[in-house]
């Protein structure tokens, strides 16, 4: 979830240790409907920010699954203002569909006066215009899981249950020292607390790249939600985690297996297609102000190597399993030509 | 010179574009001793940060014309406090040859209440304790030009009289775009001023490399000036230039040519055994709390390709012309193993 960027929500400022607050609303949409919300086609609408990774996650797991016409996409501007995330990209600055110019009206509608942090992911209900969950664990193992009569023909099963113990235990591993460990490098007040956090980081990343060395995917010989998780942190490193949150023992693009599987990934439908560099960019350098107090945006790094071959294929692995690749990008959902490689 | 860090100095605050100030004092040192102070052994101290690009000129030039015996070395403090450049590294947190605690207090026995800034490299007078140049782009000159008679045997030629006039026309660009110009893209304050100075760097170091791509050094074909001045800006590139600084479009191990030649430099005695990159980070990240308010200091980069073979020496050249390299680093003025890769 991002709410990190002054709205309180998220971050305990002022003390040693960065502390990621857990989603104040988890009710689950599910096939069976037991929290109140079954699935339904058109029903509810994904709000994200493409700069945030807890968002992506949800953009990536729609696109991969062929749930664009069932759940449609709401996309905030990447840079926050005192009332969070708002619909300055649309049309008289509101979301065409829910019609609200701030995600936390949402959150007003399900919770009057809820005091926390407006996050994204969050899910809310068209016809009432409540918030349903901003619970950014669940939403892609519900979607996985809860959504599959929606699914597309071919969709992959990023789940599997034979695999989710495993894929539980690398996610665990990857959501404390990766995820949230880049954030605990970034946001850290102290250096002994900043060095921990980065030495964390990057031990995690050398077990992994270890991992991926002989094998294409995290778990199992297909790509799951282990690897989703893993590829959002990934795709940002260098734009924003390396210098930003000082993770700098070295870029991605200096790990040859990581940065092969990066870009595996980020040139299989449905990853890369939803990754935009500009407003990863604006959304960390703008936002962090104290971390960054002039709001200047890098120019660097140079994008163009992740269109080089991987040559990944070589280690065999199925990314869809039985399925097939999702098909293209609905048109108005493109990511803009300043935010691509 | 490096006042940069509080000093009020070298910079103007609040502006949009950084401008460094001209050194106040350009008394010169020379050998008929035309300004009131002739070369003599023993006489002057030089006053240098290892942090700072512009002294440390003077630190490579000093070990490469062998001038340790005659001229001594003052090393300050990597992080200066509100009175500037301190000796807090030696014993009761004074010179031991001048006796004081602050370089200021040589420029106040210059010029009493000069208001201007605090910058290194300084040339002091012993006997009188005043200042004599705070002239960062004379000082190295004329240690190569008007030192010469008390140059060791087998001193190269760092400003050879045939070659000035190409050295002259490579430094002025090299001092614009990328010396300097890594500070005016880190100092910037607006968008477009650090857009302008961090495409000049890139630009800049993109016609080096096309330079160097079939030359092992600068100008001639021997390790001139101009080579020292390149790399004093090389040798920090990754360390502080490309994260604190901005400019990362990429880094230096990304560029073939430049890594290899900076590390060809960095592996040839008088550089890389000058380098201390403990207090090129600590001063950079500490010092500037305007650009890194946490004042935490990054674990990276990883140093050790420092090391690593360049091969450049297939490209021919004489690094030391008729000369001989420089012998081993005094024994007072090695660097501590934290400060090496």
């Amino acid at each position: 979830m991002s709410g990190d960027g002054g709205d309180g929500g998220n971050r305990a400022y002022g003390r040693k240790a960065f502390k990621r607050s857990r989603s104040h609303f988890a009710d689950r949409i599910t096939a069976d409907g037991r929290d109140g919300w079954p699935v339904e086609p058109g029903r509810y609408r994904l709000v994200v920010s493409r700069a945030c990774p807890w968002a992506s996650r949800a953009v990536i797991s729609r696109r991969l699954l062929g749930l664009e016409g069932a759940l449609s996409l709401a996309i905030a501007d990447p840079v926050q203002d005192d009332r969070s995330w708002r619909f300055t990209l649309d049309a008289d600055d509101r979301d065409p569909v829910l019609g609200i110019r701030y995600l936390s009206e949402a959150y007003d509608k399900r919770e009057t006066g809820y005091p926390g942090g407006v996050s994204v992911p969050a899910i809310v209900d068209v016809p009432s215009g409540r918030l349903v969950t901003n619970d950014y664990q669940q939403i892609t193992l519900d979607l996985a899981t809860q959504w599959s009569a929606l699914h597309r023909p071919g969709a992959p099963d990023l789940y599997p249950p034979a695999l989710r113990d495993e894929i539980d235990t690398v996610m665990a591993e990857v959501y404390e020292d990766v995820n949230n460990g880049v954030y605990r490098a970034g946001f850290a007040t102290g250096q002994r607390e900043y060095e921990a956090a980065c030495t964390a980081v990057f031990a995690r990343l050398e077990q992994l790249a270890r991992r991926l060395e002989r094998r294409r995917y995290l778990v199992g010989d297909t790509i799951t939600e282990a690897d989703i998780r893993l590829f959002t942190t990934l795709v940002r490193f260098d734009a924003v985690y390396h210098g930003h949150f000082k993770c700098n023992r070295w870029k991605l693009t200096e790990n040859r297996v990581l940065w092969a599987y990066a870009r595996d990934l980020f040139q299989t439908p449905g990853f890369g297609d939803t990754v935009d560099f500009d407003h990863i960019k604006r959304h960390y350098y703008q936002v962090h102000t104290g971390i960054n107090p002039t709001g200047i945006v890098p120019l660097g790094p140079d994008l163009s190597g992740w269109l080089t071959p991987h040559h990944r294929q070589e280690l065999g692995g199925r990314p869809f399993g039985d399925g097939t690749p999702p098909g293209p990008v609905p048109a108005g959902e493109r990511v803009p030509a300043r935010g691509r490689p």
